[in-house]
C-alpha cells in the first residue's frame, strides 16, 4: 500500500450508549474507508492495527460521561499498533507503538503522546496488550503504589483470573505476601494455583457465604483487598479487612452490566479498622511505565512471571469476545489479532 | 473526705448491648460504694469526675465488640476529672486530667496513661470535653491529616453542628477553604453560618435531593468530605466528589441506630473520579495532642475559634442526654456536669 492510499476500513461501530448488559448487537461492523496519511500540520500518527484488547475499559466507555465512545463511533480500547504515517516528531513509520486506538483496521490517532513506543520486540508483541501494557501497569501502580504492600501480608485480589488479577497476584507473590485469588469456574481456579502461584483461590459461584469463604482463606482476615468486582464481595471483604487494611479500587466489574447497582453495607468498618479505600486509574502512573517495564520484562525473561493469553483472530469477533467477558466463561485474556505483522 | 474512705457513688449502667434505637431505659441509674483510693502497686488512679461529654462514642461502646462496655457495667466515655489519689508516677492529688472514664461520681482509671493531663486551666474546663479534647483531636487529624486539604478546596461536613463537624468547619475556614455544613435543623444551620463561620449551610431534612442539593452549594462539586453520617449522604457526596477527592470517615452516626444499614450504590465513582476515603480513629493521632492543643488554645484566646456548649446538670440526666443526641434536637454540644469543682 502506498503511503496516502484510500484503502476500505473495517471498523466495530457502537450502536448507542449501554446500560443493561452487553449484547452483541450493541455493536455494529461497518465498512468505511482511510487515507494512509497523517495530514500535514496535524501532529498525528496513521498506524495499522496489530492486536486490540478485550477489556472492560471498553465497555465502560459504552456509557454516558467523559471520553465516552459517541454512538456511531468505533469501539475504543488498548491495543499494539504499527505506524503507517506520522506528522509527529516523536514518532516515525516503522514504529510500534501501544496505548488507547480504536477497533478499526486502521487508526488516525490524533493524540499520539498518549501512545508508548515499544522498545522491546524480543517478546511477542501481544504482550503489550497485556503483562507489558495497559493491565500490567494497572496491576504494578494499584498494588505497589496504592496497597504500600509489606512482605509477609495477606492479599485478596478478586477477579484474579482478568488480566490485571493475575499479574497483582504474581507481583504479590514476588513480595512476598500471602495472595489468595476469587474467579469465577474452577478452571480459572486451578490455574490461578498452578499456573500463576497463588498460595490459595476460590470459585466464588460455588460459595454461598463470601464472608465465609473469606474467613476460611485469611482467618486472620486481610491487609490487602485489590478490588475488581464490587458490590457484595466488597461487603463480604469489609467484614474481613484487619486494621489499617487498604484497598485499591482498580474497577468494579460486577456493577457494569447493573442498571442499578448493588448496595454496600459494611461501610462502618472503614472507621473501626481504619481502612483507606482509593480508585486509582492508571493514566496517572504512565511516568511509571519505564521502571515498570523493565522490572516486568526481567521478570518474564527470568521465568519469574507467566503470562497466559487467548488470540482471537479478526475484528469481526470483537463483539462475540467483548460479551463473553462478562458471562465469565473466558479463560485467559482475549486479545483480537487484526493483522499479522 | 479522706483520701481511702468508703463514699456512695452514683452510676448509669448499662442494661444489655443495644443494637436498634437507643433507649433511655437500656441505661439504669444505681448506686454502689467506692473506696477514694487507687491500690498501692495498681499504677491506677482514683478521680472524681466533673464533667462527662454526650457523643456517639459511648453509643457505639453499646454494641458488642472491642472496648464495648459489658453489661452491667458503667457507661464509658470521655470526660473530665480531678485526680484524688494517684498510684502512678505520672499524675499527682488534684492534677486534672481528660480522656475516657465513666458514667459515675468517682472512677478508678486503670490505665491512666490513656489520660491526657490538663496543664491550661484558664479557659473553662469543660472545653476538654469538646474543642480541647477528644473532638478537637478528632477534628484536627480528620480534617489535616488525613484530609490533606489546600487553600481554596471546597469542603463539605455532614452533621456539621455535632461535636467535631463545627470544629472541622472552623478549621477549614482557618485555612482558607470554602465550607458548607449539613444539619438537621433550621436553627442549626443558621448557627453554622453566623456563629461558627460555615460559608453555606443546609438542612437536610428539608431537602427530597440531596443530590441536587449539593449540587446548588457545589456547582463544581468538592474536594474534601468530613464523613460524619454515612448512607444516602455518602451516595450523594459521591455523585459529587472532584477528581482525587478525598472523604475523612469519622463515623457514620445515621447508621447507628439501624439493624441493617443502608447500601451505598455509589462507590463505583471511586475509580473514575480517583476518589480516596479513609477511616480513622483519634486514638492513633494522640502524639498529635500537644501541637493540636497549642494551635487552638490560641485561635480561642484570638477569638478565631469559638465554642457553644449546653451543660446539663447531674448524673441523672445522662441517659435521655445520650439519646437526645439521635432524635437531632439538641442545639450545641451536650456536656453533663457532675461536680462543681
Amino acid at each position: 500500500m502506498a503511503k496516502g492510499e484510500e484503502v476500505s476500513n473495517k471498523q466495530v461501530l457502537l450502536r448507542d450508549y449501554v446500560y443493561g448488559p452487553l449484547k452483541e448487537t450493541d455493536m455494529v461492523l461497518s465498512t468505511g474507508t482511510v487515507h494512509l496519511k497523517a495530514p500535514q500540520g496535524s501532529k498525528a500518527i496513521l498506524v495499522k492495527n496489530i492486536y486490540l484488547a478485550c477489556e472492560p475499559y471498553s465497555r465502560k466507555m459504552m456509557m454516558k460521561g467523559d471520553n465516552a465512545i459517541e454512538p456511531g463511533s468505533a469501539i475504543t480500547g488498548f491495543g499494539v499498533a504499527k505506524v503507517l504515517d506520522s506528522d509527529h516528531p516523536d514518532f516515525k513509520e516503522g514504529d510500534f507503538v501501544w496505548g488507547i486506538t480504536r477497533w478499526e483496521e486502521y487508526s488516525l490517532i490524533k493524540n499520539p503522546e498518549s501512545m508508548f513506543k515499544i522498545h522491546n520486540t524480543d517478546v511477542p508483541l501481544s504482550y503489550y496488550t497485556g503483562i507489558l501494557g495497559m493491565p500490567g501497569l494497572t496491576a504494578y501502580a494499584g498494588f505497589f503504589e496504592v496497597c504500600s504492600p509489606k512482605k509477609g501480608e495477606y492479599v485478596f485480589v478478586s477477579s484474579a483470573f482478568g488480566a490485571v488479577g493475575q499479574i497483582v497476584g504474581q507481583f504479590a507473590k514476588l513480595m512476598g505476601c500471602y495472595v489468595v485469588g476469587s474467579a469465577g469456574s474452577d478452571d480459572k481456579v486451578d490455574l490461578l494455583k498452578k499456573k500463576f502461584g497463588f498460595d490459595e483461590a476460590f470459585n466464588y459461584k460455588k460459595e454461598h457465604d463470601l464472608d465465609a469463604a473469606l474467613k476460611r482463606y485469611f482467618p486472620n482476615g486481610t491487609d490487602i483487598y485489590f478490588e475488581n468486582v464490587g458490590g457484595i464481595m466488597l461487603d463480604a471483604v469489609l467484614l474481613n479487612m484487619r486494621q489499617h487494611g487498604r484497598i485499591a479500587v482498580c474497577g468494579m466489574i460486577s456493577q457494569h452490566n447493573l442498571e442499578h447497582s448493588e448496595g454496600v453495607h459494611n461501610l462502618t468498618y472503614f472507621t473501626s479498622k481504619r481502612i483507606r479505600m482509593e480508585g486509582f486509574m492508571v493514566f496517572d502512573y504512565y511516568h511509571l511505565y519505564p521502571k515498570f517495564v523493565d522490572l516486568t520484562l526481567q521478570f518474564i525473561k527470568e521465568g519469574k512471571m507467566v503470562v497466559m493469553e487467548n488470540i482471537i483472530e479478526g475484528l469481526e469477533s470483537g463483539p462475540s469476545a467483548l460479551v463473553s467477558l462478562y458471562d465469565g466463561n473466558v479463560v485467559g485474556k482475549e486479545v483480537l489479532c487484526i493483522s499479522h505483522e
